[in-house]
């Protein structure tokens, strides 16, 4: 079989996915990069759609494990072949491979199946957004709520995630205030995060039960009403200035405290 | 004054400073990119040598902020100008404005003026570095040790330190199991992180008195004879796969351990 060019329609459209987030959300599809990361989204049983594999590349022992675990699931595609240097430029992390999959499309959270969300509104960096992701995985959250900022389910974040993004289930919301309401009457205690030391100290605040945890903006953190909106507010205590702890490294200490209090 | 070209001595100097380890070590200097970071060396009483701006860019607010504070210090150098483009290719976080500096020269930490020490081994990803840079200021660690892994004051991590680099001594060792055995004799509790779940919960070993945390490379960990120059073996429990919670994320938690406990 001849490797597929650049400028097939198929190749097109990987690249498509893999820039623009309007595109992942009207397909309702993912691209996902390498064999760790797509060997996760195996793991998560996520629709495989399509496999694309760099020429010569299939024979490497990680790309050829993967496709031999892909190979077992039932009606999986077979992979199409693309000239070496194409998936590189389409998908910094390829390795030799990458995927389109379906979104998954996860129900939201209720206290009875899911314990502690965690909710991130408007963070921008998509690195973070991943760290965070593998925050929820590390500290057994049940759910990640995404407003705004970073696409979730952009190939940034699946990179920063490392194979873990579905392994938590990761929903994309609109409104931040909307989503920590439906939270609250639904039996969640909403616990934002915010730099004032005036509040609650994250060791100390009340965590047991349905906990849903807020983290905002790396630059503006979350706004007034939606801090407003949420059941008490949290702070963490530094010994050094206040930009020394970034968002993701915030919010992997709050999601370690849910965890510890268990 | 012209801008000096791309193949002036001096350019050329900045740009072996910022690619190359072995040049910053020769010198004793390094190379600080952009206004924020340039700040913060500032703010430590870091010498700057030289600095470097940008055609056009020395009436921006911050660089013209960053320059109005570097020329009320005592002998600080006139700066220099370079055409546009050329400060992007060298220091991609320039933001117009780049110093080299004196690479300070911390004294070996003793507990009587610093209770706690971070010591990284062999973490090679510069962002990780970064970032327990970060966490050791925020967490009031009185210095960090590095050994390996990636260059503690080359530009990537400085970056990543956002300014914050400077707040914490950071000092270079040259044998994991020679540095353990020199904070043990000088009266440190040294404490490695370690994945195995049969060793001592981070949540509850003690912290207490000089201590230092060792922590080790992305995919290997810490070496068993550095690992049996500890006095304790720590790790964190938790609810996700080992690979959900990288060497920042750990350390973060580790760091934020010792100041709670303070």
């Amino acid at each position: 079989m001849r490797p597929l060019s650049a400028r097939n329609p198929r190749v097109q459209r990987l690249a498509r996915l893999a820039r623009r987030r309007e595109e992942r959300i009207r397909e309702r599809a993912l691209v996902v990069e390498g064999p760790t990361a797509i060997g996760g989204a195996l793991d998560a049983a996520i629709v495989v759609q399509e496999i694309y594999v760099e020429d010569g590349a299939a024979d490497r022992p990680p790309v050829a494990a993967v496709l031999a675990r892909l190979a077992t699931v039932d009606g999986a595609p077979h992979p199409w072949e693309v000239p070496a240097g194409v998936l590189e430029r389409i998908a910094g992390a390829a390795q030799g491979v990458v995927a389109i999959v379906e979104e998954p499309a996860p129900d939201w959270p209720t206290p009875d199946r899911c314990r502690f969300v965690l909710v991130l509104v408007d963070v921008a960096d998509p690195g973070n957004v991943g760290t965070l992701v593998r925050a929820a995985v590390a500290s057994g959250a049940g759910a990640v709520i995404v407003v705004g900022g970073a696409d979730p389910m952009g190939p940034k974040v699946l990179r920063t995630a490392a194979g873990t993004a579905f392994l938590v289930p990761v929903l994309r919301a609109a409104d931040a205030v909307a989503a920590l309401t439906r939270l609250r009457t639904d039996g969640y205690r909403t616990v934002a995060a915010v730099l004032d030391p005036t509040a609650e100290a994250y060791d100390s605040i009340a965590l047991d039960g349905p906990v849903a945890v807020v983290v905002g903006n790396e630059a503006h953190g979350l706004d007034a009403q939606v801090v407003d909106a949420a059941d008490a507010r949290t702070t963490i205590a530094m010994a050094g200035p206040a930009e020394s702890l970034n968002v993701a490294m915030a919010g992997t200490l709050l999601c370690f405290e849910v965890l510890r209090r268990g």
